[in-house]
């Protein structure tokens, strides 16, 4: 049978690395990429190549930065006295991005999963503790997924801060915003709940 | 508000710009490249810096080639004598794998299409003219695609390759493989009562 040219296999085995991308998605990549202009391709290339040189990772927080500094840690008329820990870096942008917060954050880099590997050394808890040993952290917001990983690292890591004397609180659980009751799930519904506060 | 690092911001322009991602995928892809290991990277970059010069078009047929010859014009033991239009490159593949055609390919690089500017010159049907003369087809087989630009441009060939002398068919419509009569679309099943055959 006649095959993709070997440059096409090459790089359809690479975009099918991507997240979410079978075979099918990388091949229609691959082609389009074909018909780019040249100009673009070199462009696509380069931005991909200097990826890790030109983005590194704040020593405090873990967020990213460009080659200066970091745009959470270095900017003063930010709140240090509240600390929002993150599963990963892309969460600090997801939470700019409501405005409601205006404290630093402190990015794990991982989430506890025995299935994945991911155990205690992976969260770095050293790092944590060095910081609030070190500055001055009133409070510490745990903002992190809500799946079985989410909670179960959510619940070690409430045990742990508690035990280093920190005030502990989690974002809350209950019915997104312009749901419909009919179509929220038991679990979700039965947070809310739960959580139900005086109107 | 704070935004991505600049080169992540590139790499997004960049990776939006393949057909079907967004800007919610594009961050995706991106947040997940910054994970990758250095060589991955590079290698996956180089892939795109040099996918233009690696791959050249058929002169002949306007297939794919790796930088030697032309997979399917050079192979002797084809039938010189089918020739099938297809669109685009892929559809060869497409046809390849079913293993039924061991004719020749041309590939016409556009579908008529006034919406998108495509005209009779995108065609290039001295191309394919020029090929008829100096080769002896005996059968054309018009593989493009079942939606308007496909039909027209199909009854606009079949128009010119008549006048030309040549003997033009086209794929078949009907019922997919595996499809219940309950599901299929008027259309198609309309085709397939106007092309039924004697069983």
């Amino acid at each position: 049978m006649i095959r993709y040219p070997l440059a096409l296999q090459q790089l359809i085995a690479s975009l099918k690395k991507l997240p979410g991308v079978g075979t099918k998605t990388a091949e229609r990549f691959a082609f389009h990429l074909l018909t780019w202009p040249a100009a673009e391709l070199a462009q696509f290339s380069s931005h991909v190549a200097h990826l890790k040189e030109a983005i590194t990772h704040c020593p405090h927080c873990q967020c990213l930065m460009d080659k200066g500094a970091c745009p959470f840690c270095s900017d003063e008329r930010r709140d240090a006295s509240q600390l929002c820990i993150i599963a990963s870096p892309k969460d600090a942008y997801a939470i700019e991005e409501t405005g409601s917060f205006k404290g630093l954050y402190h990015v794990l880099g991982a989430l506890l999963s025995p299935i994945t590997g991911k155990t205690l050394q992976h969260l770095q808890l050293e790092r944590l503790k060095k910081r609030l040993d070190t500055h001055l952290v009133k409070e510490i917001i745990i903002a992190l997924d809500s799946t079985l990983e989410g909670d179960t690292t959510s619940l070690y890591l409430k045990e742990c801060l508690t035990e280093w004397g920190a005030s502990v609180s989690r974002l809350a659980f209950g019915l997104p915003l312009g749901s419909s009751l009919e179509f929220v799930d038991g679990g979700t519904l039965a947070r809310a709940f739960a959580g139900r506060r005086a109107f």
